[in-house]
């Protein structure tokens, strides 16, 4: 018999190894090598990772990253690099034009004159969007209300006055993004509906379960119909200390000053890079966080954390060296905060590529311990995830259920019907920090931040070695 | 018809209400009557709660609290004038003699000499326990070592030589304290073992999970056998630092300054308060937690959360108006961290008095999230108390597994075979700040410690309401 030629053979084996491993994952009744594969990660996470360190280098090396300021341009940057220094796979930017709100020049201030207190400086900051005031500010009467009725019912005595949205987040929901969904509408839709009763500005308790000396902003809008009045959000401590001078005063004037403004959209970028699958790599997982942030604290938990998870995941892959069969790719949105701009454009372009998104996993909820994934998708889309449980008890992450996917993967669901999965992580710290300068780096756990990267990588890893069938 | 006297009658009805109460609390098929209440305890626990300020007060008033010490004798007064102010039944002190070992009035010092770094400090402190050094020191050469066997094999190359621990926590243990277990020896017993070969002195590397600048203090014990040899513990930074240094220089001497030292035994008490049952005063479910802490820091996690907590449980119930059939009563245990006098007073009173220990419940992990509880029990008596973790489904703490119980509570279960319970809590950032200058009140969550007091009130109401068959 003729000898094969060698690299014949060579290739033969290649290609028969290649189909035993692929065997090996695929085959969806081995739950032991899952669960193993899934300890490795978890262990290697704990014990080698560089999520920490990673963090550590976007907060104090780039810090705060405002959507389409300089310091956003340094984490696109910072990103770019790091995808590049763990080996990821066709790292580039995607470019998109991104809005660029400035708190401006002059200190933000809001100064009380009551019977009782004289003047007294309140702890305030610009909500982001909001307009500026003259150089000489607003100054008005404060009116304190709970809710857009209690503004509705004001009517004309709303004219000229400074509306103060006092209804604090809700104490007694267990999950505190229940309560700040319950309470945010102050913020995002306060100054419109304060401008249809004509009032000149509003002030707004700040979006947290703690009581606090910080103002916490965040993103509010305008409506073409009304006139954009100025908006700003006040400490909890200092909220309540108001409406108890209201009640003892009766009447308090505050003069608010803000110098913001809202200048030419600039070009910034998405941070793309990936592991690209050995066997289908146009199908493609998406791992995402948002490298934006507001221009207060360092933006740790809002979301540095959820993009060094995103590139964690896929160095942890890396590391083990676990091929994925299709493509598992991060992906640093740019502009969560105030425009979606980075989301948008990712889905569009996928759009046009016809690339096919089999999944998206978005770390958008802080780097605290992960609990599970919160789903949107068809019911039995989500049951099918949900059978991956399994892999998550040992880290009791085994919470998979129907709920929101994240902001930045939206789009893809929006668009193509891609199941859209955000990690579920606990919540109770997570608003005491959240747009304000409590969101800094010694605020996250190093163990809390590498098991969510770990999770993220585990289920990353078998939707892309299993599919989803469902699709 | 002659009428019954009126007292009679309301007598009458009285008892009546009374079986009424009783039946819908303890017919156990009427499961949505305790859910509705513990979704009640736990609202009203997050929403006017007061475990936080009373920390506050603790933590801030008295501060840290070692036994024997005045600030010990400040917190018991604090303790017994909280369940005053709160109303509770029988509130008193039970008085027992502790250790008293102090730090002494020399800074504690550790100097490196060696080739490339000449002199240098590092951070230490006294492990409690250790004797002192001489006012010159203890001087020698540093000899690493992991573990027993090494030391054993050094033999008679340890004589006159400071041995230093540098086993650090497995960082691949899900639970912190699983690794902290598997590094404690270290700590607990290297003295020992260490003048076995007639070494002068040790140093341990801190017991933390974390890499920082802060020495973890923690108990050692001697033996009779052996020469006292002064322990210190050093803070993991510096014990990185000082591993490398040997492996470069060869050869680093250090000399080491401790002033500490143990004083003649001094009065001291648990703290303690309750409600009375209405139905079996006698039968008692015990919350708990230890009063007393280290010398760093403030023991805010450790443990003046479970001190809080287990006072707050009693605050909850009686601020919902709900009367216990059986006594539940807070116990703050003195001289858990170097003796555990407290908990074996409490278990030999009552043994003398013959009073009856239903349950036992110790909140002693730090005052974070809560996942469940560990019980130490026969397994059907654990299967028992299982039942009742659809109560803590709503707040994620459903987990009730076999487990240990708690320091102060195991005399209990030891004497009387009292089923000893834990609050299981997430774990990741407890070691972060055990016995050390981090464990301070900023590092405690309010809505986190609530969660765990409102789960003990839910516990310890249906223990004492239900009772446990099994006994």
């Amino acid at each position: 018999m003729r000898p094969l030629p060698a690299l014949f053979l060579i290739l033969y084996f290649e290609v028969m190894l290649e189909c035993c491993t692929v065997f090996a994952q695929s085959n969806s009744e081995d739950l032991r090598s899952y669960l193993s594969l899934a300890q490795e990660i978890t262990r290697t996470a704990l014990s080698e990772g560089q999520a920490y360190s990673m963090l550590s280098e976007l907060t104090q090396n780039v810090g705060s990253r405002l959507s389409g300021s300089p310091e956003a341009a340094a984490a696109v940057e910072w990103g770019r690099q790091t995808m590049i220094k763990y080996g990821l796979d066709d790292v580039h930017l995607q470019e998109v034009m991104v809005p660029r709100w400035v708190r401006g020049p002059v200190e933000e201030a809001a100064v009380i004159n009551s019977v009782t207190v004289g003047t007294r400086p309140l702890t305030v900051c610009a909500l982001g969007g909001s307009v500026g005031t003259s150089e000489l500010g607003v100054v008005g009467e404060v009116l304190e209300v709970q809710n857009f009725d209690q503004v509705q019912a004001l009517g004309s005595q709303a004219r000229g006055k400074i509306l103060f949205y006092n209804r604090p987040l809700d104490p007694r929901r267990l999950n505190t993004f229940a309560a700040y969904g319950g309470a945010v509408n102050q913020r995002s839709r306060g100054a419109i509906e304060a401008a249809k009763v004509e009032a000149a500005a509003v002030l707004v308790r700040s979006m947290t379960t703690r009581l606090d000396d910080a103002p916490h902003t965040g993103g509010m809008h305008y409506d073409s119909k009304v006139p954009k009045i100025p908006a700003a959000a006040i400490s909890t401590v200092d909220a309540n200390f108001l409406s108890q001078l209201i009640k003892r005063d009766g009447s308090v004037r505050v003069r608010l000053r803000l110098s913001s403004e809202t200048l030419p959209d600039v070009p910034s970028a998405n941070v793309i890079g990936e592991i690209t699958g050995f066997e289908r790599p146009d199908e493609i997982i998406v791992l995402g966080g948002h490298l934006d942030s507001w221009d207060k604290g360092q933006g740790a938990h809002d979301d540095g954390a959820g993009c060094v998870q995103s590139i964690e995941a896929l160095r942890l892959l890396k590391s083990l060296g676990l091929k994925p069969r299709r493509t598992i790719r991060a992906v640093l949105f740019m502009n969560e905060e105030n425009g979606q701009r980075g989301a948008k454009a990712y889905a569009e372009d996928a759009d046009k590529n016809g690339s096919r998104h089999i999944a998206a996993i978005e770390s958008d909820r802080g780097g605290f311990t992960p609990k599970g994934f919160t789903v949107k998708a068809d019911s039995q889309i989500v049951a099918e995830i949900a059978q991956w449980a399994y892999l998550f008890e040992p880290m009791l992450a085994d919470d998979i259920r129907p709920g929101h996917g994240g902001v930045d993967i939206n789009p893809l669901w929006e668009k193509f019907g891609t199941p859209a999965i955000g990690l579920l992580v606990e919540s109770h710290r997570y608003f005491d920090y959240h747009h304000s300068d409590n969101d800094t780096l010694d605020k996250v756990n190093e163990r809390e931040l590498e098991l969510g990267a770990a999770a993220m990588a585990i289920l990353a890893y078998v939707l892309a070695t299993e599919g989803i069938q469902g699709q």
